[in-house]
């Protein structure tokens, strides 16, 4: 029974993940961290680590970007694993990340579903067979009409796991309206699409002479980067200090 | 048995159509215009239409723009109806097609497919349901590596097409990477992806609450242009004076 | 404010609806109907509609077919208003659905999404243009993998409609594995995909030559049908006799 | 300089392959087979093996089955390397095939086209790790009005690929109109689409809790295969005696 810590608890994510973990036998939420307690969690909840009496395996950290310091230095200290899923995180923060990873186990992925971390194994493996044979690679993404960045930061993943996998000699483009001319043979194109409340879609398309290849991804509920989180807390409890993703838990699951 | 004379008859949309034409029991190229007779057509290819000597019902223009304004003041003298397709007019000859659409039947449009076209009057009445009940419009099209211009004139042609069935209240926007902001209610995205060979994908998407409508048109080769084309001149032969387009051939075939 | 009774109010649909209802200042539920109370309602629910106290405008019926026949009853008896969303009836009751509509309005549909139904009537207009044009109708349907019918209702619904804008001179065919022969003109393939939990998906095919169009609707979640049938309790308060579709909510809302 | 035999010269792929040899300037048709010579080719064409003079390197095999069996008679005793693209061979050909391979180099496979190819590599691994964590597999298959078998030769063989890596554990269903049940975890269901001109496309679906994934192989033109036959002509040229397939073309160029 792997015994979780969940940072960020009444947030939306933070009721979603309570739920998967209320369903799993092998997992248990002891304690949840928020400013705001909304009464309704089945566990205690408080309004910093410092302030929690229970043991814990792991943190799932899906709360905002400004706790995240604090986070990270409890973590640290105390050897405690921590699946960093809140997005947004500053250039300092990252490098935090990074620093607090040589204390402790840290798991930290561009988009936590397993469906989006197999492609981002695969599309290497695709591109460069389809690249090398003249395929040119483009990729269109859909979210909902709130969301405030564009392109996904998982369209930028899926753009340079490719890019990776061949050298990293391509670079992205988001507008052509602005020119006129023929496509680069280096270039990826990266287009966003909003509306409504799509969930999150992205489709990453090979096309070559007479044929087109594309895989696409589509998520249908917010639910699914909390199935990843709670199977990455899994995987991070009793791991040794260093930086993980995704990859990694797919990796020891196969 | 509709007479044609086929205006650009040795570039690749002359040939096709050529090839079209001789499948067609109630149509026939009875000559053909072009600068550089390849030597392959079946039926006499003149310079310009000065010098053709067949009598036709109508001329079927696929060529290049500088051949527009010669071709326009013939047909305009000779009450000669004409189909329109060559692309890439400037503002002073679309202002000709229309001066010489008072003289002679002259038919023009954006694209010259029937799927286009049943498109482009369908969207009409799905703006209005959707747009009215909250969903958001998004085009996402895709074309050959080798195109200059982005978005298509056709994804243009869709836009505006619901545009209008709204009381052209929306704007066209064509990258989102340069900001940080919510998706505005009153835009249409349009993305244009390029690639390999494809010969031309429009998809209209209409994003609502939990439920998404997509209408998406393939063509697989340039033969649909082609195909539209001679339906436009067995339609426009005979015609009173006027500027039409491939609604009024679909309307008229009924 | 529509006061509306919900029947089936503790099952999966008659949550989802109580909460759609809960954000809706133009509509209440006034009671609710169920064999089972899970004491979680906000409103007092009754074992059957001869209990209930509460005065109300219409009936949302979500329940299961067998409760149907005192449904009907009571509100032909009450002249009730009723919204019946229930599937799975048999032809007595579809016969007794037709006989209470002529005391009370009966509101009916295969589906209850606002897309869905633009679609089936888009799909008229595109079924007349573009099967007489020679393209070929198919449809495929993606749902979950409990589904225990295929093709879906919608699925049926879908070629019904176009169809009938056809003269119905067409026949479904279901399977091509168990023939080896040229597709007949008039036949319109019905494929069922199912597998993981997707909620809904029907894409309706017209393939040409050298060019496919393609009409596409994903349901994101259930609360689509859920919001489509209180625009129906809505539009259905106060009519006259008779029995209504989802166009009629459609029509009246243009 | 590789020199191509071409077998099956006069037919619609004889004639596209002969085109892309054509421009291709690492390989020559130096002569082709087929009984009914049509006076357009450039090279010389001979009513049988038998009679050819020309020295090659390989043959490219686009007949019909009845000239199988003269073909591999000949290809064995000469040993010269042979790429078999005629498909509906009997089981008694195809043992013939298995023989052949034995005294010179043989290759075939299912689908020509180097994205199917890359495909069916990929949906291995893709189907380890999905169907592992209760993704289910479907597929849907689209081709022209007049293509006779379904499913599709290639839709079997993705199907088999990914139930060759799972152990062989999967049945495929055709249909499912003809019953009314859940999807059983262990079938894969293949769809098949027919309608218009449509080249060929292949959809693989993986179906899993909120989330799914698509592969999707869309083939614009039959030229796709006929390049895959030339890069597998070039590929087989002074190979030892073996059977081959598309995959061993894809890892010698990788």
């Amino acid at each position: 029974m792997v015994k979780i810590i969940m940072h960020g608890c009444c947030g939306h994510m933070g009721q979603v993940i309570s739920q998967i973990v209320n369903e799993d036998a092998d997992a248990q939420i002891v304690a949840g961290i928020d400013p705001f307690d909304n009464g309704k969690m089945e566990y205690p909840v408080y309004k910093s680590l410092e302030d929690c009496k229970e043991e814990a395996d792991v943190v799932i950290d899906f709360a905002s970007a400004k706790a995240e310091d604090a986070l990270l230095d409890y973590c640290g200290a105390h050897k405690l694993p921590v699946v960093v899923c809140t997005t947004g995180l500053s250039e300092e923060q990252l490098q935090k990340v990074a620093e607090t990873a040589k204390k402790t186990a840290v798991l930290k992925s561009a988009n936590m579903s397993l469906g989006i971390n197999t492609l981002l194994n695969l599309l290497k493996s695709a591109a460069k067979v389809l690249a090398e044979a003249g395929f040119d690679m483009e990729i269109v993404e859909k979210h909902h009409k709130h969301k405030l960045d564009a392109p996904s930061g998982t369209a930028l993943a899926l753009a340079d796991s490719m890019n990776e996998a061949l050298g990293n000699a391509y670079h992205y483009t988001y507008d052509r309206s602005d020119r006129r001319e023929e496509r680069d043979p280096k270039e990826i194109g990266i287009s966003a699409v909003r509306g409504g409340n799509i969930v999150g879609e992205h489709e990453v398309i090979f096309a070559g002479t007479d044929e087109v290849i594309e895989f696409k991804h589509t998520a249908y509920s917010k639910a699914v980067f909390g199935k990843g989180a709670v199977q990455a807390a899994k995987f991070l409890a009793g791991r040794e200090p260093g930086l993980y993703d995704m990859q990694d838990v797919i990796a020891a699951n196969a």
